[in-house]
């Protein structure tokens, strides 16, 4: 904690759970599936079927809501062994539609500490999904005006976060990513010679979870809330 | 087309049906998703009727393999009066996994032109559609090493490529897109004040399409062929 540098440059922050609500979302159309799906299998067994199905088709349909609409037709007709009926499927289609339409909940702070941060630092979002989906976030989010850069990446792996520190013409220990998934937002950082804060949001897909014990990185920091980050940064 | 100023800096190259095969990809598809459904409505009913789905949805799913894929399955359960059967759905969901996983065939001359230019301009990829989708077809086709950049756009209007040229640090007049669409490759480009090279493919999606007669500016140009544009661009 005492060995951040002062030469950060540029913080990027993650997107989905760290400046806005959003797994909340896929866990309610998640409930409104298993109940539309009910006399076919109870939600416990069900949620294992969807989760199997969406790490199948992780490489072929990437991120996001429309490849997590596809995911939920797929397990509604295999687990109902072809005899779910359309009007089930329409239904589907329709939940995956709303949750593309929610509107953006920013998370406590989130403004502040970006005010706060701006003029000392270069701001940018480095967040995975869906292209227009994380867009019309943005936009919806009126947050825009911080970030000098918006990266949507189809990974958040070691590779994507060089090209963006390439891109952006400073060295790795200038980096910092602020985000709620230590697979996606931390390690891959850490790895690269950059600062990875951890900032937990209390629910996280399955898929992202990792071990924050197993970290062993001075580089390493978690926060219980987005609003340290300003001290934490503090000059000295 | 005497008109080309000594100045251009940037070539963009519009993706899907410039650089390689797309919109047959979409037909083919199409044609199989008739077949499946060739019991409830002739083919060119129901390409028209898969048509007003797909605009329908454009504001809330963009473009994509995926998002067509969503629109296949809601259009074949409204047209069959929801008695579509699930094994029907599913063969749907997997001719969209089928275009996915396509094979990416460059147009002729696309490496040569690329290898010809690379050393006079700086040349970059923009192109709509599906993040993930897009990137697995650029490391497909071997071109990455030719572009500085590639920008995956939401959109293709005015504003989305001001964006591109303002972090490309250059005029307007400094810009050059290829591309197969007039509406997105050309025409917007032509509005903001940079060349617009039009590059007609044989298949273009209705949505696409515009006339070309309608277009009085200098900086308009048509080729034939990817193949004219080294000439086209030859240092006076």
């Amino acid at each position: 904690m005492n060995s951040i540098n002062n030469n950060i440059k540029v913080i990027g922050f993650d997107a989905d759970d760290t400046l806005w609500d959003n797994e909340p979302f896929y866990r309610e159309t998640e409930a409104e599936f298993c109940n539309l799906l009910k006399n076919y299998m109870p939600s416990e067994k069900l949620n294992e079927e969807l989760f199997k199905t969406e790490i199948n088709n992780l490489g072929t349909y990437g991120y996001g809501i429309k490849a997590f609409t596809l995911s939920l037709i797929e397990t509604a007709i295999r687990i109902s062994d072809g005899k779910v009926n359309a009007k089930t499927i329409n239904g589907i289609i329709e939940l995956g539609k709303k949750q593309l339409q929610q509107p953006v909940k920013l998370l406590s702070n989130v403004k502040n500490v970006l005010e706060e941060l701006k003029s000392d630092f270069t701001l940018i979002v480095a967040t995975k999904g869906d292209l227009l989906d994380q867009e019309k976030k943005l936009q919806k989010s009126n947050l825009t005006g911080y970030f000098r850069k918006v990266e949507v990446m189809s990974e958040k792996k070691e590779n994507n976060y060089l090209n963006i520190i390439h891109r952006l013409d400073i060295a790795p220990n200038e980096f910092m990513m602020v985000g709620n998934s230590l697979k996606s937002d931390v390690i891959p950082v850490l790895n690269i010679g950059g600062y990875g804060v951890f900032v937990p949001y209390h629910t996280t897909w399955l898929h992202e979870h990792a071990d924050e014990n197993e970290i062993q990185n001075e580089n390493f920091i978690k926060i219980l809330s987005i609003a340290e980050l300003p001290t934490l940064l503090k000059k000295k």
